[in-house]
Order: structure tokens, then sequence, then C-alpha cells
């Protein structure tokens, strides 16, 4: 049934759609296992999502789910199917709601807790407008803890434009999921379980002026459809949260066994990158010495690294679950009053805490350290995904120092050396990890030189660059052209009595990160009216969609070719 | 009662107690109307804060107010009230909390919705160093519509760290707290009034994991001695939280019966700033042609001159209350749907959503408006409040238009060609906008030329900048430099025609903003390896303190005299 045209569900038994949720599972495990993307989320959701689509008339009622990465089955019942071999590859299909995509993706997602402030939007929108359908929000439980949702909920009453909230609980965010939210909706579904499902006492939602109406199961056909049809209804006079359940890697052994494993899913590899096992390492070998030493994430823990130290030094960990501001404050506190926290935190989500980092970290001066994973080019994830933006995003903080290492033996000196840096510090790296170069001493503040020239000179930051520069010059030098490459490993400060030092009348920055704001900007302001001839290689003004993380860097013209050929034309100019 | 020693509370009598509130509430009058500063909102804490003084043992227990404007109790207290009569001018005292002020203030506050987060973070410090002392959030009913604070109460179970949570509900924010929770707040007052305070039902803070409290009169210093007492000891082993009703603007007739325009009072004058007045009778006589026009705030609405619209279109004007993110997300999907949102902020406040203006507004290209009001220096609240980083966290965002009126007249002129502008933009100006420059046409994209001279260019942004680049060309004129001055209305994209046109070696530019990723580092980026001369006037890379807006920008070196001193002397070199 799954091709490139949409399947007539509403006309179909609840046998063929039950046939048609075992075609759907199958072509996910497929696709997924070859492509990578999310698994165990999207097994969870068939059934829910067949039930959506049968109940509701897509694309006239709206439907927004959060985060978006338990959309496939979305996907594959809206005419993507046909091309859904392409998922998660450049120029194929987005592992995330993208309205460039389909008129059924009404909103693109990626970051937690979004749905139900767009979803009131929508809704706001339609009331406004004299229009006529349904919106709908699907929220996993995970995001449940972030605090947009609760500014939304806090929203409904006053907005007064019906929506309808399907809570998506499987008991998991990409981590077990933390928090009171999680265990009072896990008595919400002990209740359920126990008592007529009609009459209990008033839930938390009810007091946001939410019609309140679960506990059901999500992986239950049947039961979907009766619940979705019965809802809709009322949906025309009021908001509901309909309370579900769902199995989390459902219909898939070793996925339901193992729904953490499985929840993101590279291709080729689950395993935990370089940079997050030195991470774990590091901070744990640190923790040992010094008592002050505590370790602080977002509901990421296993791939920031950081399970083993959590199990370690429980006391001195602490998961918020996906409350990133939060986090930033926490540390903020902890560092005032004398310990040393460690956020661990990938880039993209970062950007959820810049108020935090500005105000809380920075502006106090208080020692923490963020440790920023999955920066530059993340990869088949895309827009939302990326870390091409933290460079710039930090690097105007005031008294926030920023570290970029050249390899994870650079990443492990920088750790060592960090508990007696006293002062808000940010490292960045990328999701590999896999290159090592020779190195000298290391200091804060002071770049290193890799390679001697005096034609030019490559200022290139962290590995991906460094790595790049480094063959540049030696195809350069094969033609005459003798180039310095540096190591800089601080973004801020620059060291800039290196760069002062510095003879060549040619300079090149290079930097996984986009120009406005990042390295090369800062190295452009510093020789502004030096009469140097400069020339940046970063990231234009753009977001970067999902694709292989060579591809996209290559596509943005950071090859060894492009710079060797800049370098050997120019450099003798 | 009141110098520079630190009263000795906790042997003073009630009456005693009670003649030190009212000479508090004097000295808080007097130095307001003077300096300008919160009134109502101190008037509100004295009773409060005198008896946390007389209960715990400060600076060993930690008391943090959220906001922080609320503390001007607390400084008197604690050895501030002897140079008191410096709150807010530049070099004296700030009108919030910060420890480099004294050993009192723990916590540095000015954003709203933090202080249970570093409370919680206080707490834990405590619980892994061994040590003991009590851990205290002050937090108005404002903050309380803030995700920050559910995430915050979404932790209190897992961390495991007792604190006190003192919920101060005045029934106010700057405006009139809006959403659920207050009514859920109200719900509870009204409550406690019919029957006995001990048994009343579960409450949703109960269901957090705190031991809730209430309701109590927090201006009777009696009853709230008493009510500390009692709870410092159940601190012991639990986290409470404490719901005290406090009169805003009490002991003060006309703050009493006049909160709101008593919130904040500038030295001088209340009244709505010249650039608000112009977005609030603008925007409403666009919305009378054009209905997809809704305005948004964040809980501010007079302050940014949008009381007329929301009277005049109620069904196109959405208050959120202090939630930011949630504003600019829903803003997101109205302009997805075909609306034409406008979210009017504070340049400092609207930090709080630079993920979602990145994600939900520009990754989606959604014409939403950002009407930024206060950017650039904004003046005696200091640090967190001045607007000096807008630029930019904005110019590093794709998709995004940045537009900086030369005056209100421009500034109309933009909005009134907003609608019709299909992608997100950004206008920003500044608090003052008393100046009125000649101007010819306006168009998207284009910069203006205000003056011809061929020795060197200013391009300046902003009708301060361009004011003193108008005022410094004038002088240079006289002793035979000829200025051309540029009115860079747009920040991005920049004007690049006009710049690759400018036959001028010398480049001179003039920003309100932090030099790292605004508006010079944009120029020397664009100008980098031309071999022209740049000199950047913008803010170093450090936090502004609080002072008045001129006594500021000249700290910066951005004066007349600087900078035709600088054009004398390098225009012909």
């Amino acid at each position: 049934m799954l091709d490139e045209n949409i399947p007539q569900l509403k006309s179909m038994s609840i046998d063929e759609l039950n046939a048609l949720c075992d075609e759907l599972r199958n072509k996910i495990v497929d696709t997924v296992m070859k492509n990578g993307g999310h698994l165990s989320s999207n097994l969870g959701m068939v059934e829910l999502t067949v039930a959506l689509h049968y109940v509701f008339d897509f694309p006239k009622d709206k439907v927004i789910y959060d985060v978006g990465h338990q959309c496939y089955t979305h996907k594959l019942l809206t005419g993507r199917a046909g091309k859904f071999d392409t998922l998660r590859k450049y120029g194929g299909i987005s592992g995330f709601p993208k309205r460039e995509e389909s008129v059924y993706d009404c909103y693109n997602t990626g970051h937690s807790g979004t749905s139900i402030s767009a979803a009131l939007g929508f809704a706001k929108a339609r009331d406004i407008k004299g229009e006529d359908y349904n919106v709908i929000a699907v929220i996993g439980d995970g995001s449940f803890s972030n605090g947009l949702v609760y500014e939304a909920f806090n929203s409904v009453s006053e907005f007064n434009s019906p929506v309808l909230i399907i809570l998506n609980d499987n008991q998991m965010s990409i981590s077990p999921t933390i928090g009171s939210m999680h265990e009072y909706l896990e008595k919400l579904s002990a209740e359920s379980e126990q008592r007529d499902k009609k009459r209990r006492h008033e839930t938390i939602f009810e007091r946001f002026g939410l019609t309140y109406d679960g506990v059901y199961d999500g992986n239950d056909l049947g039961c979907m459809i009766q619940k979705l049809s019965e809802v809709k209804q009322k949906l025309r006079t009021r908001s509901v949260i309909l309370h579900v359940l769902t199995k989390k890697g459902k219909g898939y052994l070793f996925s339901e066994e193992n729904p953490q494993e499985t929840h993101g899913i590279s291709a080729g590899s689950a395993t935990a990158t370089e940079y997050s096992t030195v991470l774990g390492s590091t901070l744990s070998d640190i923790a040992a010495q010094d008592e002050r030493i505590v370790a602080v994430t977002a509901a990421m823990t296993p791939s920031l690294g950081l399970s083993d130290f959590f199990e370690k030094y429980p006391a001195r960990s602490i998961d918020v679950g996906i409350c990133e501001s939060h986090a930033a404050v926490v540390c903020a506190a902890l560092a005032v009053q004398g310990l040393r926290p460690y956020f661990a935190v990938y880039s993209t989500f970062l950007q959820r805490a810049f108020d935090e980092v500005m105000v809380d970290i920075c502006s106090q001066n208080a020692p923490v350290t963020l440790c920023i994973d999955r920066a530059g080019i993340s990869g088949s994830d895309g827009e939302t995904h990326q870390g091409a933006f933290d460079l710039s995003y930090l690097s105007m903080i005031p008294h926030l120092t920023i570290a970029v290492p050249k390899d994870v033996v650079e990443f492990k000196r920088m750790l060592l050396a960090s508990p007696d840096f006293n002062a808000p510090l940010a490292i960045r790296y990328p999701k590999d990890g896999f290159r090592r170069f020779d190195g000298g001493s290391f200091e804060f503040g002071k770049w290193e030189v890799m390679r001697d020239g005096g034609d030019c000179v490559l200022i290139a930051c962290g590995e991906r660059m460094i790595s790049i520069a480094l063959s540049a010059a030696r195809i350069a030098a094969d033609d005459g052209v003798e180039c310095c490459v540096i190591n800089a490993r601080f973004v801020k400060p620059l060291d800039e009595v290196m760069l002062s030092a510095l003879p060549h009348k040619h300079v090149i920055t290079m930097e996984d990160n986009s120009l406005i704001g990042g390295f090369g900007s800062l190295v452009d302001c510093f020789y502004a009216g030096s009469g140097k001839k400069i020339k940046n290689f970063a990231y234009p003004d753009e977001f970067i969609p999902h694709g292989g993380v060579n591809t996209l860097i290559a596509k943005y013209g950071i090859t060894v070719k492009n710079i060797s050929d800049y370098i050997i034309e120019n450099a003798h100019r």
C-alpha cells in the first residue's frame, strides 16, 4: 500500500489498517537500519499516527509533532513512501517535519516543547480568520519537562481557541524521563488501571483549563480511533489533553528492550562519539581528586558520554530533563558557591540557554565549563540540529573563554586544566574525533603553530579544519607555496600576541561555523585597517540542511582542493 | 536607624521594627522619586524583607530575589543605607542585587524566573559540601508564568535539597498578571479566607514535592515573623513554598492606587517613550486596514506603547505573560498561517527567545516583525537591562532582516512598509526618540546619505549615533575635513551596493551595540582584504553597568569630540 500515493485510510477496515501498520513498521525498521534515524520513538507512534489520519482531515486539520523525530509514519502516509529510502540523506527527505516538503507538514519542529505554543498560534489564527479546522499537538513525555510546555499550558484559557494535545507517554525521553511531572504522569497511569476512567480527582491539566482524557493504549488502533473520534467532537468548544501510553520501540523486540540505545541510530554505528567518551572518562578522573566537580546534563546523559560519571558520582550528577535554561542557572549557582560544574550539552540545544549563559553564568563570571558537543555540522538531522552557530552566539558574550581542541588529546588537556580556570569556559567539539595530530605544549589563550611557512597563513579551528588546512598546505608546498598553519584553539580571546606578530600578508581563516559573528569575523575585526589580505572559509548565512558531514562541508566550499587552489593562486600576489 | 551600619533587628521589639518599616518606606519613596527606580514592588516588600532578616541569619543563610528589583529594603538593611542616594546612578549602588556590592547579595538577578533554579543550585552546593544554611527564593506572581519556574519545580524532588520559596503574590507583574496560574493563585487565596488554613485539597505545588503553606498577609510584620520562624524548622527536612499576599505600593497612596504606573519610575518622567507611542499608534492605524495584524507582548503592554491597540483590537492582541520563548513560537505559528504578528519586546528580554527566533521564526522564514524596544544602552537598570547585544545575536541568524530607524519618522515608515515584507523582520530602537532628521525616501535594504564628503565616511546606526556623526562631521568640516555621513538603517543585509561604491579610504562605523558580532564587525568582514582603513566605534567586550545613557555612551568613547578628533587626525593620512 505504501508508495507515492496517499493511502485511502478512511475506507479501510480495522484489519486492513492493522496490516498497514505492520507494513509501516517494517518500512521504518528497514530504512532506519540503513540510513540511521530515530527508531524506537517512531515504532511507538505507528498506530497513533494511523488513527489520527483516519479520524482527522489533513491537511485541512493541522498536526504539529513536538521535536518532530516521531513523524516517519506521518511522512509515509502523506505521499513520501516512494522516496523514503532517501530519508536523512543530502537532497532527500528530512527526518523532521518540513513545510518545504509537503502541505501535510504544517510547522517545522526540531527543538523540544514548541508544539503546544505553535498549536495555540494555529488555533488563534484560525479563529481570527474565522476558519474551521482542528489543531493537534503531539508531544512526548520527555518534552513535558520543558518550560515552554508550561508557558503554553498557562495560556490555554486566555487564548480560548480550542486545541487537542496528545501526550504520547512512553516513559522515556532520550534517557528515562526526569522529574516530578513524570512521576505525576506515572501516578495518573497507575490510577487509571485501578478505577473507572471517568471519575478521578482533578488533574493538574484541568487547573490549566484543559479537559483531561486518559489513559489509553496508543498501540491499540481500534481504541485510538474510537477515542479520537470522541475527542474530535469535544474540540468544537474546548481544549483537550489526551493521555496516551505507547511503547517505545513497539513491534521490534531489540528496540522494545533497548529503547535508549535505539532512540537515535546513526548510519553504521550507535556508539558514543570519541569526544563524548573522553569527556566522561576525563571528568571521572578529575572528580576522583577534586570534590568540586559536578556534571550537569539536560536529558542526554548517555550520548554525552556521562553515564559512567553519573553512576560513580550520583551526588555530583544532575540531569534536569530537557531544560537547558534551568541547567545553566543551576550551574551558575553551583559555581558561585565554589563548585566546578560542567554542563554538557549539544551545540544546537545550548541556544535554549543563551540568555542564562549570558546573564547568570557570564555576567557573574561564574566558573562554569560548557562542554559543547556536536558543534559544527552534525549531519543527518538537519537545520535544527547543526551546531554551526555556537561560535557566533558565544563569542559576543563578555567574560567567556571559548576553546576549540584540535583533537581528543588536546580536549583532554583542556579538561584537565579547566578546574583551575576561574572563569566561564566553553569547549566546543564535533561529533567525530578520529584524527590525531602531533602536538606540543598547551597553555590557556595560546595558539599553536602546526607548520611553518612564509607565503601565507592558514588559521584553523578544530580538527576538521586543521586536517583540511594541513592537507591544503602540503599540496601548496608541492607547488612551491609555503603556508604556515595555526591551530586556533582559542576563539576567544584571540591569541592577539601571535596575530600581531604574524608577518604574512595573506591570512586565511577556517572554521566549522557560520561566518557572521564567528571566528573569521573576529580575525577580520582584529585586522580591520591593517592592510592584510584576508579570506574567510566558513559557512554562509543560511540554515544548513541534512546530509553527510563531509558532503555538507564540501557544499560550502571548504575542501582541500578549494583552499589549496586559493593559496596557490593568491599567495604570491 | 538607617545608616551604613547594619541595624540589629534581632534585638528589636515589634514596635521598633514597625517604626523601622516606616523609615524604610520613607527612604524608598524619597530616593525613587529623585533617582527613578522600582517603587511599588519595593513598598510591598518592606515587612516581608524585615521579617526575613529578623528570622534568618544572613549572609550565612542565602536569599535570592527573583528579577531583583524588589531588593531595596534588603539593601537598606545590609549596610547600604548611607549611600542609598546613589541608587541607580553611575558608580553608585545598583537597583538589583550585586555580589560585587555586598556579601549579603549572594546571586545577581535581573531577568525573570531564575530564583528557584538558583536556589536549588545553592542548596545542592550546600549539601555536596556538607555545609549548613538555609536557601530562600523570593519570587513574585508575575514571574510565575515563566517556564523556568516550572522547570525548577519539576526538579525539586529530584534535587532533594530543601529550599524555601516565598511566593510574593501582589497580583501584578508590570501589567496585571496573566494566565491560568494566576487564576489558580487567586483561587487559593479565596479558599484560604473561607476555611481553616490547615486543611484544603492538595495544591499544584504539592504535586511537585513542595510543602505548601499559605496564604498570609506579607505586610503584617508580626504574622510574617511567626510564620517564617515556623517554616524555618520545616526546612531541615523538606522544601516549602510559602504563599504570601503583599500590597504593591503599600503605604504610599498614589502608588497603591496606581501600581502599574509606579512599577518603574524614570528620574523625571514615567511617560511612555516616543518610539513606543509611535509603535502603538502606527500599528493601530495599520490594523484598521489590515486584518492580518496581531500584536503580541510578554507582560509589558503599557511600556511598549500597546495599551490602546489592546483595547481597540482585543481579538488580535496577545499578552502571554513573562514568556518570551512562548511568545516567539506563537508568532511563528500565526505568521505561518498567514497573519502578520508584531512581537514587541525589550532588547534584553528577547535574549530569552533567541532559540525560538532562530528555529521557529527564521528557519521557517515566517513573516514576524520583532519590535525591539530599549535597544542600545538603556541606562539606570544596568547590566541585565542594557540592550547592547541584539545586533550581535540577531545578525548571525539567517533569513532575518534588521532595521534601525534614524528617528521616529523613519520608524513609522518602516512599520507602514512592514506588512508587505514577506520575511522575518527586526526593528530595533532606543528608549529616547526626541531627535528628528531631514530624510528623503525610504526603501527596504537601502541606506541613506545624510551628508556628502570625500575625505572619509561615517556609517552610523540609529538616532544616537547619527546625531553624534553629524555633529562630528560639522566640526571636522570647520577643520577642512569633509565627511560623508550615512544612515545605515539596515544592519542586515548591509547595503552592499553602497558599500562597494564608496570611494573613501577611511571608513568609520558607529553603533549603539557591542562591537563583537555587531554592525561594525559586519562591515569589517565585508571590507576584509580591501585595504580600507576602518575604525569601529562600538561598545567593548564587557557588561555595561548602570548609569545615565549619555554618561555611559561617553564612557565608551563614543563622543562628538573623540570622533571629530579621530577624523581630523586620520582622514588625510
